[in-house]
């Protein structure tokens, strides 16, 4: 190893420049908690024409070379996002002798296991604090404070656009369109939001918080997904009636499989209370709340995005494999060994929120609750919250006790066939106490 | 090293006995996550004819020889707390090869900066998750998540005791007499509750997690501290009448100092905003917010006692250290290289709270505003909410903007000696927006 560590970063957007400028800025202070200087080697690039003084770095530095680039490496920072050409560049790199710092979920989501067995095979870290939750320090707490302890279930609040516009309608009363709109304006949201809106970011992020989570690999397509572009503002406005939020949720949990353990992942908004601590989350901040066995509740909260935060999780990785460098060991291997079964969203039991609008005549909430009972499903409350004599209708709340998503999918079948039904509105699942 | 990793426990009370009875419960899973067998080797407490057989540990493992134990574990465990013989026995052990666990938050803050020393010397590993904040992994996201960022403030609710009395007096509107003497019943209490009630628990965690924060030796004695004994009904309901909550805080922070940066730590009741994420800390929870340069504001939360969740904590220590002694490599040393001075609570500056009852006649307010603004204290706010014809007094809240310490107390000097103020009730610090 040469008189530094050598980096070679890939990509420099608003996170690869907010890195490359900490690096260039806090060269004294990195060297203090390494124990070498960290030197950027290289910084590949599309385009390297684009001014990038604000970095700090050396015209001369930037190359569209990224081949040979993490070949000179002895620390490669991959902020390109997307697999290709990311997962060849990572592979090419860990097969130098380098170790690798990523943000990238869409890739961990898919090909983790490959890339850990790879950095296992050359002796090499893989790092990736930043690809779940931004700035805040969760993967590492989960791999290594965790340790001793069995998580028995995780719920985050991982993607920072549709918490903001679900937080958005639920302080204004606004609909998710107009919300939407607001948030392509500021920043929040993308010009095409569907990754964002459809559940899909959620759902990488919650596979790899499972796989470390349950010691067993997840993939992004074993996880169930739901997006919040079908949340109105009358679902809110009745979610906010009986002290609820709706929030967008990333949820992994154990479930009981023929008298083992299986593994059940899923992203779905979702009803939760108001003083859980998941339901003060306000803005675009994320939030991670973690079940455990011994620990029993804890939470981690700040900023899931943003050029700085995710610096901040990036460079907290790039001075710990900087570290194995310098002074020798190896961070965390993949830790698969439970190797569980993963169950489909229909083995999770959750409570439901169901909305619907009823005759409003005697007998009618006997009927329905006699039509759920039937279906094996239990009723928490009902509640008839808006009765309007010009239809003849009135709006009726239920919250359904725990029960399997098949048992829920045939009440509302049934419901919908009601003749005392006129129109179910809505079905959502329910979390917390 | 032999076959399996030895391990030491020292002391064997709620905490120890939750360690053990985990280690001995999940061997298998210790043992894929470790890569080796933990074997505890032996249990060092005072009466070894005391039933412990809910441990699962065999009698004989348990001994009143903790000097000669030590010498044959590769990695000891210390949970008995105190400085002594806890000290002399931690460093016995690192002198014998082993590494070290320890929950003991007293021996850390006024004596890390030996005991890392020795460890370094050695070449082991000094872990101690669990000395503060319980469960929650704080520890290990400050030394190592938040190693490429630069910490500005954490401000924490540490100790269980008094959030469990604050908050109840709070939502109850009761005495802090009465709510203490519940919570010793209850077991959240102690028979002598002073180091939790004075703030001196806080006072030692405030050290650690200052020392950590800012790469620089702070001290138990470092830290000013005042305790909650003063906290009345009556400034808990002024609070929630102006949306705040008063909590006990541990406020570690730069602060400018003769042009340079300088550290202030200190220990106190304070006002924060409901809406702030520490004000809906609940119960006996622990939570602590970070502020950071890049990453913005972090939080942390969980249970910040008990067996089970201290349990978690060192054993998630556990498992790295005992990964080291399998794999190789050293968990983080000590990171004091900032070795910045550390200012009194003087230097830092504060907004202040101040409850007094005054004259209730015209002019009153404007002299008091002149009194307080002629010793250089701006006022954010003052409100007299209470008007009592009986007696001809009014009961009046000022809110300073920040100011020193200082110019604070000369301020309440001057209010004491006014003619037209009866009595200054109370003055306490406020945090956040």
């Amino acid at each position: 190893m040469s008189e530094s560590v050598r980096i070679a970063l890939l990509g420099c957007g608003v996170v690869g420049g907010a890195v490359a400028r900490r690096l260039t800025q806090a060269k004294d202070e990195f060297e203090a908690r390494v124990g070498r200087r960290l030197e950027i080697v290289g910084v590949a690039v599309r385009d390297t024409s684009k001014d990038r003084s604000d970095t700090g770095l050396d015209a001369s530095l930037f190359t569209t070379d990224a081949e040979e680039l993490v070949t000179r490496a002895d620390l490669v920072i991959e902020l390109m996002g997307g697999i290709d050409p990311s997962k060849s560049l990572l592979q090419k790199a860990i097969e130098s002798g380098a170790s690798v710092v990523t943000a990238n979920k869409a890739l961990l989501g898919q090909h983790g296991a490959e890339l850990y067995e790879l950095a296992e095979e050359h002796g090499a870290d893989l790092y990736y604090e930043a690809a779940v939750a931004g700035a805040i320090p969760l993967i590492r707490p989960l791999r290594e404070s965790l340790a001793g302890d069995s998580v028995q279930r995780v719920m985050g609040i991982v993607n920072g656009t549709t918490n903001f516009i679900l937080d958005k309608m639920d302080r204004t009363g606004a609909d998710l369109a107009d919300v939407l709109a607001e948030a392509q304006e500021l920043g929040y949201a993308e010009a095409d939001p569907t990754a964002d809106v459809e559940g899909h970011d959620a759902q990488a992020k919650a596979a790899i918080l499972a796989s470390l989570a349950f010691h067993t690999r997840v993939r992004t397509s074993d996880v169930a997904v739901e997006g919040i572009m079908s949340v109105t503002a009358d679902d809110i406005r009745a979610a906010r009636r009986i002290g609820c939020v709706i929030k967008l949720l990333a949820i992994a949990e154990l479930v009981d499989k023929d008298g083992g353990q299986a593994v059940s992942v899923r992203v779905h908004p979702t009803l939760i209370t108001r003083s859980h601590p998941l339901g003060s989350v306000r803005d675009a901040f994320n939030a991670v709340f973690v079940e455990t066995e011994l620990a029993g509740e804890l939470m981690f909260y700040g900023r899931g995005a943003g050029g700085d935060p995710t610096a901040s999780a990036v460079l907290g990785d790039v001075v710990q494999a900087a570290r194995h460098k310098v002074h020798g060991g190896r961070g965390p291997g993949e830790s698969a060994y439970a190797n569980l079964p993963i169950e489909g969203v229909g083995a999770a039991k959750t409570a439901y929120f169901i909305r619907m609008d009823v005759q409003d005549k005697p007998g009618v909430l006997a009927a329905i609750a006699k039509t759920i009972g039937e279906q094996g499903v239990s009723i928490e409350s009902m509640r008839q919250s808006v009765r309007r004599s010009q239809d003849g209708l009135a709006t009726l709340h239920i919250i359904t006790h725990r029960s399997s998503e098949a048992d829920l999918a045939a009440v509302v079948e049934q419901l919908k066939a009601a003749d005392e039904v006129d129109k179910v509105f809505s079905v959502l699942r329910v979390e917390g106490e």
